[in-house]
């Protein structure tokens, strides 16, 4: 006699490439899912649309208090993680527009290369200092996926990568999801890198 | 021969009575820190200077999808850790001068029975609905905490605890303190009952 067992539903996790704590979590977030038998599935979120206009927020490292606040964050999480960033997270983000339409797209038309695409942006924005609104990093992530670098350039100029990402992100924002990382497991929301050890004993116990 | 083992420095805790996450931290802050050999010293804070002014931000139960996640980490904790509320944590905070006020003055002149009478005022609005800006229930807090009922009344018909409270609040926000609760532990910051355990492990392994 076999036993069914029940496929558990994925956990979505958004990000946004501008945000080091979305890095952060982008790094561990595969592995501590599948401990618990999860899949994940990965969202682009631009947190210049949900912090800014949705919420009505200043840039939070703009944020008097905050702003230093997060540098302790970053500093004690890359410390403790053994992490080091090739680019200065106080410093002015690129544009994560034409990231974040490539990765959109890419869900939708080759789902099965989407994550390593988001992968290799994040490594080149934050492991290797590239940029992050230029081309040939970009074609270089398209190339790390296993796809033809030319995609970049094929799917930057057209208006469907644009519409997706949108509408990505107006459906995450319609679920709660409004920062970098959030993860929604089960219906439960958890902000921040810093909830991954608690969104970890939600999973392993179920929920509570 | 006796070894001479050096004193720890203690921890310092903001909280604004009107947190829920400030209460919850106060339930635990203090046997966390004696589990490392740590005292902890109680400072009031108030989150409508710093948050409202000093960071120029909405309050965060009226910011938009934050206010709902918000009510979502806390009913979360509540469940976590098998505690009630007597009132709506998503309802209009009352008025915390007047207890923070007078916590801000028995810190200074009468520091043994300061934390016992925070913590009943904790307890009595929280655990018990009891009002913050009322003279009752921060007389029996008076009680609660070994010192004459009456002695709330004379602290606030003066002006000596508004002064004590504003430079209390002053120096909160210069050594970088904004939320309730927050923890500075040997010049590191720890903001938000969601980082507690970071802050313990902190503790266990000395900083990293």
């Amino acid at each position: 006699m076999s036993e069914q067992v029940p496929v558990k539903p994925p956990l979505d996790f958004w990000f946004d490439f501008i945000s080091p704590f979305g890095y952060f979590a982008s790094l561990r977030i595969d592995e501590l899912a599948a401990r618990h038998g999860r899949a994940v599935d990965w969202h682009p979120l631009l947190v210049g649309v949900t912090v800014l206009k949705v919420m009505g927020m200043k840039p939070l490292p703009q944020t008097p208090l905050k702003g230093a606040y997060l540098s302790r964050q970053i500093e004690r999480y890359l410390r403790r993680h053994d992490l080091t960033l090739a680019r200065d997270p106080a410093g002015t983000p690129m544009n994560p527009l034409p990231a974040g339409r490539l990765f959109a797209w890419l869900r939708v038309h080759r789902p099965v290369h989407a994550r390593a695409f988001a992968q290799a942006v994040f490594h080149a924005y934050w492991a290797e200092g590239r940029a992050l609104d230029e081309l040939p990093p970009l074609r270089g992530a398209m190339q790390a996926a296993g796809l033809p670098a030319v995609l970049a350039d094929e799917v930057l100029i057209g208006p469907d990568a644009t519409q997706i990402l949108r509408a990505e992100v107006d459906a995450a924002v319609a679920r709660g999801a409004f920062g970098s990382p959030f993860v929604i497991a089960d219906g439960e929301p958890f902000f921040g890198v810093d909830n991954l050890e608690l969104l970890e004993e939600w999973l392993a116990r179920g929920g509570w």
